[in-house]
């Protein structure tokens, strides 16, 4: 055995022991009854400790050393394992063991503070949450880790070789247009009809399934539950989904099953020769969220998709007060001003998102300290959505991100909108009559296409560079914008 | 830190991942979808390796011998894992891994044979079992395990401190008084009716529900699903429960789901104090077994139990042609000759115990070849059962427990039986007017005492020795045997 090979076996486990750990996960959003949590806590720490102790193993450090790659996957392999790895050792155990009681126990705070809609009961603990990551993003950058910057070597944890000016370049890009967009959506003379009524959970569960299926969901390899917070989980040959019921919007439940099975399709479309390898995975938060995103809007929110759900629709639910296909697809397009992001649609997402980007800089590159985050973040919300935010439970307090340490997470969601707006660009130009496939039902013919040309590669290419080689060119924000601008001017009849 | 109390952290994370090992075996049985099989089969193999490193580390014999305990319970988990650490250290690795291939892939020729019904398919794959087994329960009985013994060093897995010769000795004297019970019940004048009809699954399952919360079954720290294999899993405050329906034979539902609770209520009553140590949970399989057999039939099936069941029954299904309580016990309680382990009754259940280990102390006392075997099964049956074997699906290709090397194991089940018996004969003394609230519906007086008696104590105290301080007297088949006839004597009017 050659070091490589010592290598790839020992990483074998280390991946289907994370596979474990994750499905451990599953279990407790979904089937854990509820006395087991605090057991189960003990179980995922073991685990989670296994997993830890493989990843830093000085063993990897020597394979690493002495390996040489086979081939350009074999060299990719190398350079995750050895990113991996360098970043872990880059940690200290002191910080790493503080960061990870704290958080632990910030989750709790911060729910509790929201609860009581009270911002000042959750700043110390997230004055002590920021002082932890900043040091750790300052240890990473004298590693080297994202050039030598702190967010950025932080940043790397979820968009690898992504850096904050590029990310701020493209925001500062994209915020006047949506802004533009947003308000004359808003001032509009035509508003499309809001879907009202009551749609029993049966019913709204077995169309999730029959969209899921619309959109190629392999049920032979996954399966769909109820969690709090949807969610998809797991790679390789099981890659589960969730989706979550409100009797009075079923668009929450069935646009919640499509974004998953964005997500799931894309870890089972993974070329099975890297199964329980470091390319077995979707390469990024950005690059998977460009798969959920535009299985949910470019594809699931189209007119003519929108067309189809709208017959299974009254098929299931009778007459629900929408007399036509179009007014149907105005109201799963509403744009609607709000303050949650979770809620928003895709007009107002990205907005909220470059709040929170533009606030997590400002915290790491010193110019704004936790004392006077929510200042900031209700002034900028009222700049960008003309409103004043009304409760801190709406405002800084209604993200659980930061409470675990998730700084450089929050840019990955838009960038995966971007990628989906590059991505569908080219789709359209691939597969001019998709239209026509959607409006029947059938989603597979852009599904293919997402598989063959960027899920299939699992890890082995970078973020940016799997989204320019299925299109042609580096991923932009333009078409994304030029997507929305067309799609809600001829909605709104502006 | 002693190395006491070292050796109790390290455990406590082997404990730990041991629990998820289980959860993963619960998650493949009722939630895995289908093509995650293999995946699977890696998971599982990366885990057990750690258990296996874990459980074989030389840490844990340096600190097994620098320890002392701090108390008799520390004292006794000492002994446990010593126990475990010492049978893991006297069988070598080479033999341990080969235990583990041929049986990974013995257990699909079995399937594959059974359903060929063609002994010869697996007789080969048999004689490489045996002969692994062979080797290990030899090596066992070098390193002291079984007091010298191979059989008893095997059985020392599942029934520690049992011998086959004590084993042997209660046998011989239940087996005259079962086939005379037996051929009397058979040819007596009064049979009672056989439940017909169709129960569909919804009603079963809601049915198993109310038995199960009826037992005091923690649905807080439980779950109940569908498996093809009924069978409960976990252990602290996750006990999980699983059944399966059979439109035509509701008893095989709601009297799984009873068996089942008696093992999960086991696991959720050990003192929590033992959680994640070698005492938390069931002693022995033959104690699990005691627990789930007195709730399934002394209990269970009990004349004053099956009166509430019938109630709960006509309310669910209706008129279902058995028209009083009575003969609804009777035919709850039906005594019926049949080839099948897993389907017979309360009368003829041991004697097939009885068969399998008598083949099972012969294979490995010398006085039995594998390709005897189905003879000297045959010949047994006809012997016990007066009928001739029909096909060897249903004789020596029923069970999968030998083709995994399963031996010693099968007499635990009996075991299970004798010590329900004694414990149910301490539990109506102590109980006087149990029937009265089991009449109602409730077996909590009996499960209260089962859990104070029995349950509470975990792995505390050696099986026969609980079974001892909960009846004030040494097991013996004498309860059993004196319930049975003085039961089925009534119920056929002999």
């Amino acid at each position: 055995m050659t070091a490589f090979q010592d290598l790839m076996t020992f990483q074998r486990d280390t991946e289907a022991l994370g596979q474990i750990a994750g499905r451990l996960g599953w279990d407790q959003e979904t089937m854990m009854p509820e006395g087991a949590a605090r057991q189960r806590g003990e179980e995922m720490a073991a685990i989670e400790g296994v997993l830890h102790a493989r990843r830093t193993d000085p063993k990897v450090g020597a394979w690493l050393a002495a390996a040489e790659a086979p081939d350009a996957a074999g060299a990719r392999m190398l350079e995750l394992i050895a990113r991996a790895y360098g970043r872990n050792a880059a940690v200290p155990a002191r910080l790493a063991a503080e960061i990870a009681r704290v958080t632990s126990v910030a989750q709790g705070t911060w729910a509790e503070a929201r609860a009581r809609n009270e911002v000042g009961h959750f700043l110390p603990t997230l004055e002590t949450v920021v002082a932890l990551m900043r040091e750790k993003g300052q240890a990473l950058a004298a590693a080297g880790y994202g050039a030598g910057d702190p967010y950025d070597a932080l940043l790397d944890d979820y968009e690898p070789e992504a850096t904050a000016d590029g990310i701020a370049a493209i925001f500062d890009r994209m915020r006047p247009r949506l802004v533009a967009l947003r308000a004359a959506i808003l001032g509009a003379a035509y508003q499309p009809a809001k879907l009202a009524g009551t749609f029993p959970q049966d019913g709204q569960l077995a169309l999730a399934r029959d969209l899921a299926s619309a959109f190629g969901y392999d049920w032979n390899r996954g399966r769909l539950d109820l969690a709090v917070h949807p969610f998809s989980s797991g790679s390789g040959n099981d890659a589960r989904i969730t989706t979550r019921v409100v009797e009075s919007d079923p668009f929450n439940c069935l646009y919640s099953t499509i974004h998953e099975v964005g997500h799931a399709a894309y870890e089972l479309a993974v070329d099975p020769a890297y199964l329980f390898t470091p390319l077995g995975q979707g390469v990024s938060m950005g690059v998977h969220e460009s798969q959920s995103r535009i299985y949910e809007n470019q594809l699931g929110r189209s007119a003519a998709f929108t067309g189809w759900i709208y017959g299974r629709m009254r098929d299931r639910f009778g007459d629900f007060g929408i007399g036509s296909a179009d007014a149907f697809y105005g109201s799963v397009n509403r744009v609607q001003s709000g303050f949650i992001r979770t809620e928003a649609d895709e007009v107002h997402y990205n907005l909220h998102i470059m709040l929170r980007f533009a606030l997590e800089r400002d915290l790491f590159g010193g110019r704004l300290e936790v004392a006077d985050l929510e200042e900031a973040w209700n002034a900028r919300f009222l700049q960008d959505f003309g409103v004043a935010v009304d409760r801190p439970a709406h405002g800084l307090l209604q993200d659980v991100h930061w409470s675990v340490g998730l700084f450089g997470y929050f840019p990955t969601y838009s960038l995966g909108n971007i990628y989906a707006g590059c991505l569908h660009k080219a789709l359209r130009r691939d597969v001019p009559d998709l239209d026509a496939a959607l409006a029947r039902g059938e989603a597979r013919p852009a599904t293919d296409w997402l598989g063959q040309k960027v899920q299939h590669f699992g890890g082995l290419y970078r973020p940016a560079e799997v989204i320019e080689r299925a299109c042609g060119a580096a991923p932009t924000e333009g078409p994304l914008l030029d997507y929305l601008e067309e799609k809600y001017r001829a909605l709104y009849r502006l």
